[in-house]
């Protein structure tokens, strides 16, 4: 036996009580005549000391021979301190060590293993052993541990099944980019892996299997921007004879549990707003509704008075910010200006209208509009003396996107996003198709396997092209603090109508049969109404962490060229396996 | 809202109220004037009736319009059966349906939807969905996700932490083949689909995580035998500052819960026997413990005796299966013989002595040993009157492995592997190293990481090469009945050792540096002592459940040729795909 106790655990009651402990050194104070070693597990720190007093030279010499990150092991007496910290659960007693051995040295580690001590993102991947040495990256690593547990009890005591669905699929080139595996067996065929489990799930759902879920790593070989990887968690699930209420309602219980077992954060019910109410009030799908700050419309009242922005503006579109009249002079609005006119965002200009404390107002539009019909605008937005109104106009959408960015920097601005203050919302009745300029077709809003609300679904069968841009769709999408948590919608089960979504979105007939015929097929056979939903794994964990990153959730991140430093892969491969798997490499350089 | 209840749900105390059901129809009774339908879903099934007394001609004939396998919803009210059935728990009620709605039609399915019609390996895989709806297949998999749930909690609580380690890694020609994963980001380079998650969880070892766990996908693309997929499931453990004997507690205590907790089974504590003492008393390394029959060794009082096959061996070796003499004619025996002769045991030949009921004998060896020396044998084996001794004799390794085919075999005809009576057993102490003839180079009994015996490093470290063949070390195997479900070892944690290790497996310093380098130089900075386990999860499954395939415990296997027959994977892919991984094809049939 290596250890009697962890590094977390001895206390007062312990004094006497003699004890063997193993960890690593985090630090060593040499008095000459004491020694101090802390000593670290992962469940804490523990005060190890030698005293020559007492102690062996041989013991003394070996506990200074010791440099940080060696691992050793010490028995010896728990004893009370005498300077105690509570610093430390373990902060009342230390250790008088009678017996020490090195279990392993270590050289010098290339950052030292402390909460701000990270060495930066090349060298935490490159040593990530020693990166989750660091207390901020390990408690990450258990918190994702607990949340995955907490998800499955809710689940599984719920009447769901998790069903492991394959890695080694087909290839479908809708979507995302597959990751591809060649066959050995099968020359010249690739498998692909999962992008998610959808038709996998849909088919359990033809199966019988009722309720579905599983904690499942899903597949994306994009080119990587900030805080993507190539692999990535879902929870994924699906309902059989399911309405959207029904897993809006089982989704929310899960959330609302999930916060409460891991962070004892009480959720309360989760408001529900449609898509257009989001766009309109937000312009974002994805509306951070821990601050108010809406938009408000001045198109009726600000259009035609002769300001040729506005006049030409299909939308004009602003929000208050409260209070901050007085914080901003015109220098500072010009660089708030300038920054949304940065290509990111593109904004054209911006208005802005400050209530002074007095009740009169000032306006970069003061030519165009006098103090009347500003009122009136402060009205509208229910505007106090001391607020800042900032007004934007141009193509709607493109307007409201731009506004968004600017509610959601003022949000920052003014501390109105605190992380750990959480804030869900259902977005629902997403539209069913995109009109696409670029490919001249539609796109699957959600999925080509996502149903049309029950009463479009004749309009969809036989309307005509403007029709489909119209209808709705069962899809719902569950957003905290602004982050996308997940995404779902009641799916098509008949096979008509899978078809006829199919030909929208560009698919042959053949295409349709060659990629995904075995769903259609299994429609066939008695398919129940069903519908789902899939969280990203990663970023609810962020987010109920309140950090913006999901890298540190993931134990063994790639970096942005998908490259896993620490082992270095992707690598090249050897010949035989090339000719084995009946494959030439074109790369410049190829094979070992 | 679909539904109010399941259909394995109503009793008697729900008669009188109004219901709704969904399903699928299992079967139709029409009488003309009523319609029975028996509706079926995951949780039951429920007697619908149909009654033209009470019901409209609409409804009478919407009944009439389905046939198996429709999906549809009934409403009405729950009513006392005349004629009650207890063989099913809903037996006792029906629902008198007054309305009725047809969610989905089916075609009529290639195999009927019961227990025993399943229609055959190759239909049941195509329609999986169909087949997924059979009981029998269904339980399994809410067996699997069931005890997937129980290991979690068993090892969250035991302060395991569940960590995802990466699916896309480095490709190791070492052990199995690899699955690999073409880079388009890293032209010329390729992932590897981890065989396990090995090197991962000794890296989190020296991260200080202390017990890591995972229920994760492996793969290996091996040519495959009967039950063998190339995507499989392993529960897999690492815990630092371990013994052996930690971690064999730590693992009986999750099998004896996850039995208890499934099952209901108690196993009482698993015996431990080492690797030569199951050589010696099974002729296997996964003996199955169900039953006796042990190898009794003659090879002292029966060679030179003049009996040439004897005289030459090296052992003579047999079982006592008892009962056994008068149900075996000589042409019995004659046959079993040539049972064993067959090219998969290779046996030579076998001798028997029939212990009569009087006491005398009768062997097929009367010509050169007598009634005295055929007691002596007797008394060895503990033989009673109507036992029967079947002899082997040969090369030792060889001939016991024939004799433990045999053994299992005369357990087989004599009943005495009850697939559910449960006998665990670990293996310990197996040999470090092989030596492999052909190879004409050393193998890992286990694998490359695991360390020999502290008592034995020395002589690994300094030893010659037959030193080599003779080096224990702590690895460790769970049998349950035979089967072998995990195996485990402690590992090396010091860079020398490992080195020396790779070198004794003919790696040279290049190769073992880079596949292995980042794992050897994870153990200059402080690498804990460290072991672990993985258990296979579809093998425990099949074992728990007393069957011997693993297919029914995955969701969508793979056939034979590594095919998914009803998505039909792998399959071709675009140029296009080819042209971004920087490759081309060899095989004659290649790219859509």
């Amino acid at each position: 036996m290596y250890r009697t106790h962890k590094n977390g655990e001895l206390r007062i009651e312990h004094v006497g009580q003699e004890v063997t402990l193993c960890g690593w050194v985090q630090t060593i104070r040499d008095k000459g005549f004491m020694i101090w070693i802390d000593l670290r597990d992962r469940y804490g720190i523990t005060q190890l000391m030698f005293n020559q007093d007492v102690s062996s030279s041989e013991l003394m010499e070996a506990a200074k021979s010791v440099g940080r990150e060696f691992v050793v092991k010490a028995t010896g007496k728990v004893i009370e301190r005498s300077s105690k910290t509570d610093k430390i659960p373990t902060g009342d007693i230390e250790v008088e060590v009678t017996s020490f051995e090195i279990l392993n040295a270590s050289i010098t580690p290339p950052f030292t293993i402390e909460d701000e001590s990270d060495g930066g993102d090349e060298l935490r991947l490159k040593y990530r052993y020693l990166d989750i040495r660091r207390t901020p990256v390990r408690e990450k690593l258990i918190f994702r541990s607990k949340l995955a547990l907490e998800t499955r009890k809710y689940l599984i005591g719920d009447d769901f099944v998790e069903v492991e669905t394959p890695f080694l699929i087909k290839s479908t080139p809708e979507g995302a980019r597959d990751f591809v595996v060649p066959s050995r067996m099968n020359p010249g065929q690739f498998y692909a892996l999962p992008q998610s489990p959808q038709t996998f799930k849909q088919i359990l759902m033809v199966a019988g299997m009722d309720k579905y879920f599983q904690i499942v790593k899903c597949f994306r070989d994009e080119d990587l921007r900030a805080d993507r990887q190539p692999e990535f968690t879902q929870i994924d699930c699906e309902m059989a004879f399911v309405t959207q209420d029904d897993i809006l309602n089982t989704f929310e219980g899960l959330t609302k549990h999930l916060f409460k077992t891991t962070l004892d954060v009480d959720l309360g019910d989760f408001p529900r707003m449609n898509y257009d109410e989001a766009m309109s009030r937000y312009g974002s799908d994805k509306p951070d509704t821990r601050f108010g700050m809406e938009f408000v419309e001045l198109t009726d009242i600000a259009k035609g008075k002769g300001f040729p922005v506005f006049d030409a503006a299909e939308i004009v579109v602003g929000i208050c910010a409260e209070g901050q009249a007085e914080s901003y002079s015109n220098k500072d609005i010009k660089k708030l200006t300038e920054w949304m006119q940065r290509p990111q965002i593109g904004a054209k200009g911006m208005i802005n209208v400050k209530v002074n404390a007095d009740g009169t107002f000032k306006s970069s539009v003061d030519k165009f509009f006098d103090a009347d019909a500003l009122k009136t605008w402060a009205e509208k937005f229910d505007a106090k003396p001391g607020d800042l109104l900032l007004i934007m106009a141009g193509e709607t959408d493109k307007t409201r996107k731009q506004l968004n960015e600017l509610r959601l920097e003022m949000g920052n601005r003014m501390e109105l996003r605190d992380p750990m203050n959480f804030k869900p919302l259902w977005v629902l009745d997403f539209p069913l198709l995109e009109w696409d300029e670029d490919s001249n077709r539609f796109h699957a809003m959600h999925h080509p396997f996502t149903s049309p609300k029950k009463a479009d679904v004749e309009r969809m069968l036989n309307g005509d092209h403007e029709t489909m841009k119209a209808l709705r769709a069962d899809a719902y999408d569950l957003v905290i603090n602004g982050v996308e948590i997940g995404g779902g919608s009641i799916r098509i089960h008949d096979r008509a109508l899978q078809a006829r979504n199919f030909k929208l979105l560009g698919f042959t007939d053949e295409e349709a049969e060659d990629q995904f015929g075995f769903l259609m097929g299994a429609f066939e056979y008695g398919a129940p109404p069903h519908g789902g939903i899939a969280f990203g794994f990663d970023r609810l964990c962020s987010v109920m962490n309140g950090v913006t990153s999901i890298r540190d959730f993931i134990a063994f991140p790639k970096n942005n060229q998908g490259r896993d430093t620490m082992i270095d892969a992707p690598s090249l491969i050897h010949d035989e396996q090339y000719d084995e798997l009946f494959l030439k490499s074109t790369a410049e350089v190829a094979a070992e």
